[in-house]
């Protein structure tokens, strides 16, 4: 798929079919975020990817953001919460994401959960943070879509306020 | 572009040539930032891009992560410095990067600068908050390669920890 209609058409999913996910396509996706932007080269990230169905329900038994049933989670770990390292792994997450649409998975990103509860079930030490989770699987039916602000409304020429004349 | 090379090709970008942006490129940029996704669907941002030569180099006096002279440069604004709020952010900001490599473009994320000062010269409210400069360009030469952490130094199966296998 071309690159701008990917980053188009993605949308967050909460509905999801009970077909398993293959090794190839998960490994497509960690190799995503492995090749993120990261501010200092530090790679501050893990990726915990859980296709085990039982883990799944655990997990979101915990996970009070996440709608549907997943066939893939991934835990997004990181060595601190420092802005610049909550950025990397966004942006790392964002990537997946991406790479989600191009094979017609869909995907949502989760910070409503229970992270000591997800982090004891991951087995995640306690100095590793687990911020985000991003639930993954093959869209069943069409998600929401949910308005968005004008362009206009969230972009400016040349200034704060600035009217966007392009 | 194929969306998984656009991400997989993505460098950071430090030697621009002197060459133009049209507003219809700036514009899909901006497009994709917009539909990046958002908690809640807040979308708790604003995108600023400035193309003013003169601005830019005024912009790069204050900012010690910038490097090369970009065409172009989207200040990212935020409402709140909240965790989700900071990921929403950065997420859109990695569109704008992917689509930039689609589009022959080269990026840089950047989070060390003088914020008071670029604020000011954007008249950024007081009250808003500017994390994050993403300058951009037609790239100059080749960019450096940064060493990567192999897959399996930053990717688990099942939990932290566990070995991928895939």
């Amino acid at each position: 798929m071309e690159t701008t209609e990917a980053i188009l058409k993605r949308r967050s999913v909460r509905s999801f079919k009970d077909k398993p996910i293959s090794a190839d396509v998960v490994k497509k996706l960690l190799e995503s975020a492995r090749l993120a932007p990261t501010g200092g080269n530090r790679q501050p990230w893990k990726f915990i990817a859980v296709r085990n169905p039982k883990m799944i329900r655990n997990i979101k038994m915990f996970s009070e953001g996440l709608g549907g049933v997943p066939t893939l989670i991934i835990g997004v770990c990181c060595e601190d919460m420092n802005t610049v390292t909550v950025m990397d792994i966004a942006m790392a997450s964002e990537n997946i994401m991406i790479q989600c649409v191009d094979l017609g998975l869909g995907s949502c990103a989760i910070a409503s959960f229970n992270q000591e509860a997800v982090k004891k079930l991951l087995e995640v030490p306690a100095e590793v943070h687990l911020p985000l989770l991003l639930s993954i699987g093959y869209p069943e039916g069409e998600p929401r879509i949910r308005p968005k602000k004008e362009l206009k409304q969230v972009a400016y020429e040349e200034k704060y306020g600035g009217e966007l004349k392009i």
